[in-house]
């Protein structure tokens, strides 16, 4: 998500936050997506940013209300942006959407779609975060695992999807695995561009674009495993990376 | 781990701790292992434990110590139990043991084994975790990944290897898709059964053996997700499953 942020409007000065020490969050429940989510944004919020990206797909569709109560700064999910970009391209009207268990349960995506006229179809496909996390990006067994999960998925959907939605940040990693699975009439889009187009349009009308581009990343377990994983997803070295110790000294 | 303890040991009160919020462990750094460990067990001694088993192996390998330092009461791991079951069946004192990537970071199976005589070699299998979780346990895609784990690390273990220790309290679970993958001269053992018989021996010698069976089950995350997911683990229904939430309110 920064890496598509970053392209669009590379001269702003990015905080970032990963909860390496409880991720992932596709299986957790509303309560503690909520709970951890509003934490890392008041983290941020006491450290200056003027707006806030949720990034996660499952942190937007379950815990945005919480975090837009928890902080002062304007918060901008993905869910939004993702249903954006499937009624650019769609024609039928019916979307697939790939995503974490908890992002179906919430049917977070289905509503937005339906809001824009869609009938949606949603996948949960678990599987899908700890491939790309071993950096299976175009492994023959990722491979299977997508086409098990297409096939059950188109099992059930309408004939006539013409999109499918990559409602999770590890997904767009696997596009050009998914799209040799995915039947070519199906359209992949990812709210990765499509979010940054909606951060771009809100700076601009805030006159908030800085001058010049820097970066500080969060995380709250180790800073080396983060720098030794971050350049698979952000295409660059991450060099300016703290301890972010949200609970130190509580449990 | 509670099963196996279970089939040996019907007669006790069991209180299981569940860190649902927070798992899976496998991928986290010692600093965090130890402070999740650390504080589960300080809630399980607040509810009057007499003894505490360790079920996790990723636990035990980066946080016996601190649990240890944590609470007073006896506190049981289960690599020494796992490092015996693989010298009771081993002849050429040459193991390979699968476990996670901080498991095998620790090296706690190595030091374990190196005192019985051992050599050993581990390798880290990351998506076997996930994919029981999935309960994808005999699933083709899972024979693949195992067929890969096994190949990479038979290409580096010593040919002389003839014993493997799962070392992660998921994998037992996998052991009859593994029997067909892993060659027949490699015998497989894991540290449930082993531990069973440790705890046995310590309630034995200190009298601790109650009368009737009862469980109780703390869990960090859903109660209702633990009951749904807990049969296929424990071969029986969860059914006195209650939140313990250690750190509401604190982040």
């Amino acid at each position: 998500m920064l890496r598509a942020i970053a392209q669009l409007v590379p001269n702003a000065d990015y905080l970032f936050f990963g909860d390496t020490a409880r991720l992932p969050y596709g299986a957790k429940s509303q309560e503690f997506v909520a709970r951890y989510t509003s934490a890392a944004a008041r983290f941020l919020q006491q450290r200056g940013i003027d707006v806030l990206v949720i990034g996660c797909n499952t942190a937007s569709a379950l815990a945005l209300y919480d975090v837009k109560s928890a902080v002062n700064v304007p918060v901008l999910g993905v869910i939004e942006p993702g249903a954006d970009a499937a009624a650019a391209v769609s024609h039928s009207r019916e979307a697939l959407v790939f995503a974490t268990e908890a992002t179906c349960a919430s049917h977070a995506y289905q509503r937005a779609l339906a809001r824009r006229g869609f009938a949606t179809h949603e996948k949960a496909c678990p599987l899908l975060v700890p491939l790309v996390e071993e950096g299976w990006v175009e492994s023959p067994v990722t491979e299977q695992v997508a086409r098990i999960y297409t096939i059950e998925a188109l099992r059930t959907a309408s004939a006539n999807v013409d999109v499918l939605v990559l409602g999770c940040t590890h997904y767009p990693l696997l596009r050009p695995l998914l799209r040799r699975v995915v039947p070519q009439r199906i359209q992949i889009v990812d709210s990765g561009e499509a979010t940054a187009r909606a951060l771009l349009k809100y700076l601009d009308g805030h006159n908030l674009t800085a001058g010049t581009p820097t970066y500080r990343f969060f995380v709250t377990d180790s800073v080396e495993k983060f720098q030794h994983q971050a350049p698979v997803f952000l295409g660059f070295a991450a060099d300016n990376v703290e301890r972010a110790d949200l609970d130190a000294g509580r449990s």
